[in-house]
């Protein structure tokens, strides 16, 4: 008997060499994400033999679990009659993703077998295509149940029952009532059907204030409606509220990981990545991490421009230079703080844009108050640094200098954020890099104009 | 007739001394988490008010979509007999976290009033309440409907219809087949059993290959089983097999939603806050900020030893130190690229424990490649500096810091997370604070080592 362990290596060539109807029955037994997550790991050759072997139904299954490099590879590797017949097993939303990561012609080729095997399942994709992945029409699937308002609700799970045998949509938890030419009307779950008067009809039966969304909203709006109001499925409609598809919340749940690594590589200074870590190119990686570099290391030479102007203050108190690295970083950490804080908070709707006032006074308070504590701390190490009767000067230029510079980096840590929402930019591009170059070069000048006041003019 | 927007403001005090008939008709007409949204502003007299006004149906819906602080307000304000009218009316995994934010004293009191009113409903909260909040157990519902194996497909369809209308179970679409004793079998959907054969039994159509948690897992460990499975419920046991409840995929949309913010707070430097930005008192800020910086202040005061013990050679070559910022800035924001991508990666499993060598080999090749870029542009500016003889030496040393510095911040961005991951911590806590801080201890430090050498060596 064949066992799971040897779906890898050598084993897998033998079995599938020799015993492959052995090798089917251990496959069809798995689950479809356990099968995806080996096919992963399999070269061209190995991976288009499982697929093939696993039957059509299983394996469009497997294949919409794959990352989609791999479907690209699988796809590319099928004949496309067999390709075409693998997406008419596929969900509608599914099978569009999958054709969106093909090449141009190759999407053609495929979409043309379709077209004789299953010309509906290929009109559908055709439609969904121009939609962009990222919406809801791209998120969206099509096979949707929508039934007349004046049906019985007898009728209705009647109705349901043969559209499932027929057709197996996505789901037939939730039934949409619809007017003549598809006018969203209201909402109505199977489990309010079953419990229900078999006599009612939908209109009696439905909730009319159906939460929806439009094909054209982002999928951030699609995920935070259905956070919000706790939706198992919201329904997707044109601009004339006509019943387009629906999105369920399983789809949901990897677009909000999906944002969350957008932000997460927005806010770490980097170009958020198309595919996964290794599945990038390390040429995509330069470009995406190079840019933002460049642009920042251009705005940093600015910094030594501040010193070069300084050079006299610092020719004349040399231990002045010692702290440079000490403040500009507490400027920087105290900023990196504000702005991971903002951003989340803006990202899951605790700060609405209309309260930008109250997080400002709030962050300039904190870095006030942060800056005392390590300002203190900064005093001390100014002190001891000399040991002479200019320790006291020095104490006080760079507990000064730390105070500041610590509040500018809340000030900023928020600010930034706030204005690129204003200007209806991703907060998240605020990244921490930005804001530490940006603390950076003001936190320089400050220093020097604090620590020049303090040595020269206080004393 | 009364109008939504004069749910505010002094209108609300008038619509609730004057008309409380017609407001109360305006509140059961809106979405409850409309009416959530709108009393989360107001205060706890008028909230009170405008919950005992909606009914304790309504009521129980909008306080589950309260947050955690403003929850226990309102239960507070209210009489423990009302409190306990509103926890009957919650689904039982919200009333458990709603009495685990209470005092104590005060849930004991609201507990003893449920348990006169509903007792079967109290003893499901003591028993509940042993789950940490951030576990399976205490993210499930236990409003789950189970049944034998031998059951026939149209008593199971009976039986779901009572337990519907008895008890108003989370979900009547997942039936959990199982045996005497408890111990989970299977699972058929209420999709199964509809389009099934009414004279079957639940043991032939269930689904014996039940994905499922432990309630003792982590919650992030139901989410990502989740995720990964693309599961719209899991089922949840205890240590033998038994089944103890349920969570379902729009539980886990919050689940996801709170991990990437605590993911992103970690990131930033902030130890993870418990409630909203706003809800976070200040000095709570004061210490989960002030910890992190304070310990980074304190690592940080080891660039000013550097600084000191080199100043022999900053007196010397003083053109040197005005480069310092520019080449740990570009140590950092590199660092701080790496932390993302590395720790975004893993949290969503693209990069498994094992490949901690790829990431690595990877990260540094890119650092040598983004440092290459980033030398160049230092030694056009270090060679511009001087316009003296000295100008290619003052170059090369800060192009090729410059290098060493960037490749250093990619290693320690990659290395930190996978060794935080190692010793079993959240890859999170190495924050981009702390990798800037220990890139620029060691970046001033190849800094000083690579211009001494270029310095005085080699010319």
């Amino acid at each position: 008997m064949l066992q799971l362990a040897n779906l890898i290596g050598p084993d897998l060539r033998a079995a599938l060499d020799d015993d492959p109807e052995g090798l089917r029955e251990v496959l069809v037994d798995m689950h479809p994400e356990e099968l995806a997550e080996i096919i992963e790991d399999l070269g061209d050759m190995e991976s288009v033999e499982l697929i093939r072997l696993m039957g059509p139904d299983l394996a469009a299954d497997v294949l919409q679990r794959l990352p989609p490099d791999r479907q690209v590879d699988v796809m590319e590797s099928l004949e496309a009659d067999e390709a075409a017949e693998l997406l008419s097993e596929m969900d509608p939303d599914d099978r569009v993703d999958v054709v969106q990561e093909l090449t141009d012609d190759h999407a053609e080729l495929v979409l043309a077998a379709l077209q004789r095997a299953e010309p509906e399942a290929a009109e559908e994709i055709r439609e969904l295509v121009h939609y962009p992945p990222e919406s809801a029409g791209g998120l969206m699937t099509t096979d949707v149940i929508s039934l007349p308002p004046e049906t019985k609700v007898w009728q209705a799970i009647e109705r349901v029952r043969e559209i499932a045998h027929a057709e197996d949509p996505e789901t037939i938890y939730y039934i949409y009532v619809c007017a003549y030419g598809g006018k969203l009307m209201g909402v109505v779950s199977l489990r309010e059907m079953i419990l229900g008067d078999p006599g009612q009809t939908l209109a009696e039966l439905m909730n009319p204030k159906v939460v929806r969304v439009e094909a054209t909203d982002d999928q951030e709006v699609v995920a935070d409606t259905i956070a919000r109001y706790d939706l198992p499925a919201i329904p997707v409609v044109d601009e004339h509220e006509r019943l387009l598809g629906l999105v369920t919340v399983d789809d949901v749940v990897d677009v909000v990981i999906e944002e969350a690594t957008e932000d997460a590589q927005k806010m770490g200074g980097v170009v958020p990545l198309e595919d996964s870590y290794f599945a990038t190119s390390f040429l995509e990686f330069v470009w995406k991490r190079g840019a933002v570099l460049v642009v920042l290391f251009m705005g940093q030479l600015l910094t030594a421009t501040v010193m070069e102007a300084n050079s006299a203050l610092l020719a004349q108190t040399m231990t002045l230079v010692i702290f440079v690295p000490l403040i500009l970083s507490s400027g920087g950490n105290t900023g990196s703080q504000s702005a991971a804080l903002v951003i989340r908070a803006m990202a899951v709707g605790e700060i609405e844009p209309s309260e930008w006032y109250k997080v400002l006074v709030h962050e300039v308070a904190m870095g006030l108050c942060l800056g005392l504590i390590l300002g203190s701390m900064g005093f001390v190490r100014g002190y001891i640094a000399h040991g002479e009767e200019e320790a006291l000067h020095l104490g006080v230029a760079v507990g000064l200098s730390t105070l500041c510079v610590v509040s500018l980096g809340a000030t900023l840590g928020s600010v930034l954020p706030l204005a690129t929402r204003r200007i209806g930019l991703d907060p998240a591009v605020s990244s921490n890099p930005l804001i530490a170059s940006l603390s950076d070069v003001l936190g320089l000048t400050i220093y020097f104009a604090v620590a020049g006041f303090v040595l020269h003019v206080v004393f």
